[in-house]
């Protein structure tokens, strides 16, 4: 299976690759953008599909390794 | 409406952030993780609802400003 974590910057951080996105696409001429955001996203792949008993574990993975929790929030999903 | 555009690197291209986060994985013993690759998610903020006429703009955007469309695939999505 496989488990897909995206990260994003909070709400509430200030995110200079998401205003120097805003910045480029406004030079080419597209105003209706008012913001964008920039994150990362990890696709692990995982033998087995018993996502409930791996979930604790990447929960840990996602919040010391993956993701700085001071500034970014993560999201954890599976795909069969 | 928002829009996302995620990036990820190429199936044969090689991805040493992913292999980064492989190894740490494992270090902390989780060997049933056997592959991931990093990738990058754009979330775009945009007025109005229409979708289809803002996406042949955008899919212009994620190929000559967000990607690199020579080891890079994006996926382009809309939320309402």
């Amino acid at each position: 299976m496989r488990a897909r974590v995206t990260i994003m910057p909070k709400r509430n951080v200030l995110d200079p690759q998401g205003k120097a996105v805003v910045r480029a696409i406004h030079q080419i001429g597209m105003e209706i953008v008012h913001d964008a955001r920039v994150g990362k996203i990890v696709e692990i792949e995982i033998a087995g599909n018993d996502a409930e008993s791996v979930r604790p574990k990447l929960e840990e993975i996602c919040r010391d390794l993956l993701s700085n929790p001071v500034i970014e929030d993560y999201r954890l999903e599976f795909e069969k």
